[in-house]
């Protein structure tokens, strides 16, 4: 029964990875009761902060309970009456979970799918919608299995143009990726704090404009033992959760502060944190600092001769997909990089096990130095089973990356 | 966007309660990977700490990523399918909230009561289960709405006699009352951290032994993300949540290691250190310590001339309720006691809204010095109401209960 204990990695996989000091600084906070004063204060200061983090005006912006999944069905099970139509559009595993997801809500579900390593054109969406006709389209922005980021900007037209309500999963591109809800038109979101958000799994923000949360209360209910004679008892079919009843969990959050579940604080303390995080550096600034560490690893992950997945145009900037190469064992590789250098890097599922590792910058990690360390120790890992590649070019190609970066800056700055 | 900002709390109501310092130390690691060896070692001990909280052998010991009514709707919603029976004994909120839990998973509801304050007698319980033949009986060990501790010791041999699964939910008693899962033959239950534990909301720890464990494992499921040629798709009626299917959440802590969630790392750590501070000083003298600081409270409540409320041979040692006097102001009298001694009281639901108050003495809080501020504050606040009551009779009362305990102990030691 020792203190925890462990090795100081370097997390550069798909999440989760290390998060700001300050986050975990923020979350050894003692607790105050749940209906303090100071606690409901906090819980609508963090509304606010995730409205900004979203780009959203929605009144309706909390947490849910849970890892990064729970607001996932949390949306999806308090939107989809059963029957009712979904149409999801597949890239990747996250797809498949949201299909899941809505299966087991009992809901219509209709999928298209581009090959993994792709995304969607809008007209493939619009045409599915045409002949669907779902009550809900249900897309990820980003997709970690595959690293592809889909083109949201024109889906929220779309949606609205055919009266569909647009839900769509950002955990592993919000912060690291534009997103911006409300001039997009989406009507809910739902994201987790363990990609480039750089906190821990566990909290789930979410935001719903009017559209989504009218479709919802009209499933609106009290709990039995809380309820009072100005309640009215049900209406609608009731959501087939009460953990996820977002009505409730609104009645929470909202002035009449309902009691439904004892709001993990310690959770919302990371959360409000990652959000004061990225909103006090800026998020364009964090998003250009993705989008930079994520290009000088790519471009050195190439100039080591290594090649990465997928359609590159459509990559997050948060993580690449490496193709493993051939007579090099993969999982070995995995294993030394974190045995020997302390840094983690990912493997992945489905179709991409065993052939694609998967290389992330998020967040804290988000770092020149990290970058560097990694293709750095990942050189020295190739060579040591034989790889053939060429000294130093992964490294000093991505340092030339933020050479230029800082020269284009000054640049800029003295114009 | 400051850091936090909190005022120094004592926290006496019915929870959460401040955390014991080194569970918010924990909770301010600095994360490894979910896959990593040593996060998947913690995970393996996190089971075997969680399984002397439980006093269990159960393999599937684990936590849920989610408050404490996660684990209620996990254990739940994974075992009972569309028109399965369950019974459910209600002595207060959670009772309701058990049902209502059961009803959206469409299982045929049936339930029994006693008023709220007293508890069941195992034969009101066993000739329902004759009555109902329910697959489930669920029911709450310690229902905070009204203090109250259901002995569950007969209940486990009841239903095994009828081929009933019991599930208790015991959020509110563990840590501060006995639970011995497998001598009561309990087969599932579920809590959460925030009350005698010492931790905060959204964890849940739960335990399944094989009976309950089996009922699961007939609604098997991989998904379809992950899925390899050597799962089989499906089997049985598939459980209606993912984030809650416990055979994917087993398979997830399990030697398999299937992706589901990402593990709530942070709040893992806080759950391990719960349960290390419990084991430390031993579950014995953590619950007499409970035992001493429950009945030191309740004496000074009474020693006041205050009235507790309920069945006091069947209180848990955690919680009292107490009558609010005529022409006292509950809510002026909570509002005081938090802006000027910085200490919470809570208020009650339901039938006891405004007419009782909940004094709790929990984990870290299960204290002389947090008893004897609780009762001295409340004493000048009530004279300030006008609310005549002998002076100091409620703190002497309380340190003596302190003294004779001390003396008694001395005494056995001298022996």
């Amino acid at each position: 029964m020792q203190p925890l204990q462990f090795p100081p990695r370097l997390l550069m996989g798909p999440g989760p990875i290390n998060c700001y000091p300050s986050v975990l600084q923020a979350m050894s906070t003692q607790l105050v009761g749940q209906y303090d004063p100071t606690m409901t204060g906090y819980m609508n200061e963090v509304m606010a902060l995730y409205r900004q983090v979203f780009n959203t005006q929605n009144e309706q912006t909390f947490l849910i309970d849970g890892t990064s999944r729970a607001g996932i069905e949390a949306s999806l099970v308090s939107v989809l009456e059963p029957g009712d139509k979904v149409l999801v559009p597949i890239f990747g595993r996250f797809g498949h979970l949201l299909t899941e997801i809505a299966e087991r809500a009992d809901a219509e579900v209709h999928t298209i799918e581009v090959p993994w390593g792709e995304v969607f054109d809008p007209q493939q969406i619009e045409e599915a919608i045409k002949r669907v006709q779902p009550k809900v389209l249900a897309i990820v922005q980003g997709d970690t299995s595959t690293t592809m980021l889909q083109p949201l900007n024109d889906i929220g037209g779309i949606c609205r143009a055919h009266d569909v309500l647009l839900y769509t999963d950002a955990t592993a591109s919000i912060g690291g990726n534009p997103f911006d809800m409300d001039a997009w038109q989406i009507d809910a979101v739902s994201v987790g704090l363990q990609k480039c958000l750089g906190g821990p799994s566990g909290s789930a923000p979410v935001s719903y404009n009017d559209r989504f949360v009218a479709a919802v209360r009209k499933r609106h209910h009290v709990e039995a033992g809380i309820r009072d004679a100005h309640h009215t008892e049900s209406m609608g079919s009731r959501i087939r959760s009460n953990y996820f009843d977002l009505g409730m969990i609104m009645d929470y959050w909202g002035e009449e502060r309902l009691n439904h579940h004892t709001e993990a604080a310690t959770m919302l303390f990371g959360s409000r944190q990652c959000a004061v995080e990225l909103l006090r550096e800026g998020q364009d600034a964090v998003i250009a600092r993705h989008q930079l560490a994520g290009n000088a690893m790519l471009q050195g992950i190439q100039a080591m001769g290594l090649q990465p997945y997928g359609d590159l145009s459509n990559k997050m900037s948060n993580v690449v997909g490496v193709h493993i190469p051939d007579n090099v064992d993969g999982e070995k590789v995995r294993h030394d990089m974190l045995n020997i250098f302390n840094i983690e890097i990912g493997t992945s599922f489905g179709p991409l096990k065993g052939k694609v590792w998967r290389i992330g910058t998020m967040g804290y990690n988000a770092r020149q130095d990290a970058v560097l360390h990694t293709l750095q120790s990942l050189e020295t890992v190739l060579r040591g089973q034989g790889f053939a590649l060429p000294n130093g070019e992964g490294v000093d190609t991505a340092l030339a990356v933020y050479s230029s970066a800082k020269d284009s800056a000054a640049q800029k700055a003295s114009l």
